[in-house]
């Protein structure tokens, strides 16, 4: 963490002074916002926090509840959303509380005596080296709480108002808050109070039934759920030997998925219920509490399972639905987006590989840093189409998997050697869980080429930060401390692209070097797009903040030899940042581990929401320039 | 963490649902309690937030300031303290927000210019495998910030009375609270209201000037000071390239301690002023801050200091001064000690090597839980006896070091070739930082044989685990989970012992091994220590924390096949905990990190604060029953 860097303050660094421009929070909703969003859960408390860092951003958040969510849902925390955590810089406080998820086990009938399950395979859960980060279950809730704290603490001091009904909205083009909603009150005080909130966006963030999504004509298209599942939070007694573990079992008596919770104590079982017939709702199905329990019972024999309290439980049914766009205006028209939706709102599917939540996280970051930018003048508003374009791309794909997984999951358990034809094999199954663990991961998502995202054409320069996938972050030294620090933890949710040097061999000692003459470039060139788009009076590092990576020991690095754009002064005391500088880690080599040229080095360009949106050699001036000339508009 | 032991509860679970007994802060003292500490620095907050965790203990805690500290003096936090902070469940946001002191650099005058500055040396601040903390750099006042939210968010609902002076105190043996406190109110509202509090115990945290130890007659014995310093926090601009590193500077203008510090801009400084005379005290010199810039300026010459703000300044004299006691009760006396002092009360010296805080912590960790034991008659009162005994003996030591340390510190560099006999040489001086890391690293401490610290007949079982010195934790790998964890990461501060029983290698597969045994005996034998010290109505592990670590891979082992003391039932539902079974960590054993015998396994019995009470075979049912008898009370 870096602070006082404006002066001294003592106290919680978390705590942030409060901007100037920070709204107070009052009763009343504001009447005119830049962008206001509808519902606070996973994606819209996503989007709140990024945007609250921007106190020059006038956000509200609008909730239908009463009050913070006190009982979550969804629980699975994939690695990916926990690199966004450490972006939010609460990703410690998850690993903390969370449970983690490290191995998993497979469980099937007994070949012998098919009434009984017997434990038949266990793999770990997320293979080495892909994420710096755990599988973690932690509940919903908690989530929130941790995103409220920042929201509180920020320069904004943002907080969401809570009993409010989205009621409609209207868009009129033409003036500067171009977007009409309507809002309804629910509390007791205030019952069917209306309030008006114009706004220059508005994102949708209000769940499966999106009332949003109605109002811009939009809907959820996929197949009818056909297949009911009950889902519980237990405290209870089991002899069940993984009940601490994630496990698949696949029984006689049907199937079910363990998932061990935060804590030590309590566990979520999901148990497969009934077959629905084709539009049938699972709410007419009269499934009790008492059913689940008998259910998981069953599937779990001989192993018996006491139940001692119940938290919470819920059924449902299993549907994959996507939405075709994921904003307001038709494709091919001229239009700039004004009203966005994300998360559930524009996808829907089963909880079975733990995606629901993070995959909405990851709606609203990729969302929020672009809202952001062109807020604050630093992008034309084009920008905001890639956002449809990039995360619907990517839904289709979960929707895809999720398919076939959960008709995996629904699927008995086929008897190696039995003559059915029917069923699925659980090695198979097993099997696909180990293929797919990359995607489960939350780091499947791969965006294409667009204005924000180059052509691969110098990839191979670092084969490993591969383009439009999240950048992988790894060991490294910080030459100004000796301290060891993961060098994708700098990429913090702070709206700014970074760019990562990284060395070539002779580059240290070479006046003439690549990381030397990019610096020179940046600081010196008309041309230079730190130049070009950091406003006076910004410090250096605002728009893009620029990393070096070298290839030396961290003792054979000296600091007074860097660039001063590797050293650059900031804030009201013109004081130095020491942390911008690195060099390679002995135990784990970054050039190694990521494929990076030893002898070119290269320049990895990293978006605001931590994906790589470019990979060109150090001398590449000129096409660094030219790509971000493509979305940025000068300062 | 473990929580929901006793039902959900949403929300933070850190935030404990406060006890019944739990006394509701108000604004006067209350008139009689269990324990008063008097100070709210570091000794009386951890002694504070040892007792809080025992809502069966009414404890008061009073401070002189107003409120509580925003700008600490104190800043390093040795390994130790944070493996202390682990247990208290905060050591996650000091590694946060704390500067980490990785490597020691050390310039001294160049031999070619004398007026110039040279780096000579560096070093790694710590060796490796010393502790799986770092050393780490934090303001004072935030240490009190987490003390004081754990106390507020405990069972106890503990918060410091502030604006109190301690007046002076009686003991008047025989009744139940011997002790009655005079304080004096400061507050402008109650200025000069005198306040009378009867306690079982009173412990003076009252710092160097303590007035509990004027009140029990003892002083602090020890050299003149004779050597002023001057420390400063500084946001400052400059071109010395170490800035962010512990550098030891010896230049011919004198001698300076760079110590960097959380945030990444501020800095404090240590700098050598004047010699002073036998008696003189620094105050009288009339230094000034502009001395103290302008002398670190003439010493770190040729760079540069350009200071920008000054947070906090101070001057002091290096002296070391120690109490022969820290109880009322003279040596050899039968009485049984009512009044304890600690931490500055108690011994005073150079900060140079960042002891004082850390090892004034040390010394209520180690009051704490003996306090406790007594007063919930865990423990007979004699054990009382053994604070002073251990801690007076390893502070000795300390004022040892630290007098030779601050020698070093303030003597002329000498130079190499130099005629002049005089001075110290600059690589002894490395030299010695280098012997005394582990010193300086909070692990010199090792307690003597004792009633409570047992002979080391059979420490050749377990080599690393030494009898005496702080549980070294390592990793391991929780077999019903496949979490990895730190073994001693379980020893939190809540006053219980721990006995890790090391399986044999045979020792899984035969039912008569030394771990299977040890749990029958614990489980049924009459003698059993668990059977005898538990009280009915509390969970089995109460008081004996049982943990086994097998030399097996965690795939290897059942835990249904655990014998029932290790898979124990608890809290009001009779849930199972799962987290007392662990197996090596393939790729870091702990038998082979720690010397545990592979043949026979080793029972290492740690006390609540975490130092190793014992080294026993696992057959040594006898001796294990022996050894606590020894200072047990039976429930």
């Amino acid at each position: 963490m870096q602070f006082h860097l404006n002066g001294f303050k003592p106290g919680d660094p978390h705590l942030v002074d409060a901007a100037g421009s920070a709204i107070p929070h009052t009763d009343a909703v504001p009447a005119q916002v830049d962008v206001l969003i509808v519902g606070s859960g996973p994606a819209g408390l996503t989007l709140a926090a990024q945007l609250a860092a921007f106190p020059d951003i006038r956000t509200c958040i609008v909730e239908q509840k009463d009050g913070p969510l006190q009982l979550g849902q969804a629980d699975g925390i994939a690695c990916r959303t926990m690199e966004m955590f450490e972006a939010f810089e609460f990703s410690e406080r998850v690993l903390k509380e969370a449970c983690w998820i490290n191995e998993v086990t497979f469980w099937k009938p007994d070949e012998k005596e098919p009434q009984r399950i017997v434990r038949h395979g266990r793999v770990q859960d997320t293979e080495d080296g892909l994420s710096e980060f755990p599988h973690v279950v932690l509940n919903q809730a908690r989530v929130h709480d941790f995103y409220l704290d920042l929201m509180r603490n920020g320069p904004s001091r943002l907080e969401p108002h809570y009993a409010r009904r989205f009621v409609d909205l209207s868009v009129e083009r033409g003036g500067d808050y171009p977007v009409t909603v309507r809002l309804e009150r629910t509390d007791a005080a205030h019952a069917g109070a209306q309030e008006m909130v114009r706004a220059r966006y508005v994102v949708g963030c209000d769940g499966a039934r999106s009332a949003v999504r109605k109002s811009i004509g939009r809907q959820l298209v996929g197949d009818s759920a056909n297949q009911a599942w009950g889902v519980m939070d237990l405290l209870a007694v089991t002899d069940f030997p993984d009940i601490r573990y994630k496990a698949a079992v696949q029984s006689a008596a049907g199937n079910l998925l363990v998932i061990p919770r935060e804590g030590g104590y309590l566990v979520r079982l999901y148990v497969e219920m009934d077959k629905l017939g084709d539009e049938e709702r699972v709410a007419n199905r009269g499934i009790t509490l008492e059913h689940l329990i008998a259910a998981a019972q069953r599937i779990l024999h001989p192993y018996t399972l006491e139940v001692k309290e119940v938290p919470w439980w819920s059924v449902y049914e299993i549907g994959q639905r996507i939405c075709d766009k994921y904003d307001e205006v038709p494709a091919r028209a001229a239009d700039l987006p004004r009203v966005f939706i994300a998360g559930d709102a524009c996808h829907t599917h089963s909880p079975k590989a733990g995606q629901g939540m993070n995959f909405s996280m990851q709606d609203t970051f990729n969302l929020g840093w672009k809202l952001a930018a062109v807020l604050r003048g630093q992008c034309a508003p084009q920008l905001l189409h890639t956002y449809s374009g990039e995360r619907q791309a990517v839904a289709q794909q979960l929707i895809d998997f999720d398919r076939e997984w959960a008709k995996m999951f629904s699927d008995r358990a086929k008897q190696v050697g039995g003559g059915d034809a029917e069923g699925v094999d659980p090695r198979e199954f097993q099997k696909y869980f180990e293929r797919h663990g990359r995607f489960t991961a939350g780091l499947g998502t791969q965006y294409r080429p667009s204005v924000i995202t180059g052509e691969a054409a110098h990839q191979k320069l670092a084969s490993g930060f591969v383009i439009g996938t999240r950048f992988h972050s790894a060991p490294v030294v910080r030459i100004t401390d000796a301290k060891p620090v993961h060098l994708g933890h700098v990429g913090k949710a702070d709206g700014r692209w970074r760019l990562y040097a990284f060395a070539g061999a002779n580059d240290y000692a070479d006046a003439s070097g690549g990381v030397r003459a990019l610096c020179r470039f940046l600081e010196e060139s008309p041309d230079s797009p730190v130049r070009k788009y950091t406003r006076a009076g910004q410090d250096v590092d605002a728009v893009f903040d620029l990393r070096a990576i070298f290839q030396q020991p961290h003792r054979a690095l000296a600091i007074e030899s860097m660039p001063a754009l590797l050293l650059p002064r900031k804030g009201r005391h013109g004081l130095r940042d020491y942390e911008k500088v690195f060099s390679v880690d002995a135990r784990s080599d970054i050039f190694d581990l990521r494929g990076v040229n030893r002898g070119q080095g290269a320049l990895v360009v990293v978006r605001p929401d931590q994906y790589v949106a470019h990979v060109l050699p150090l001398s590449a001036h000129r096409a660094l320039a030219d790509f971000l000339a493509g979305f940025m508009l000068p300062a």
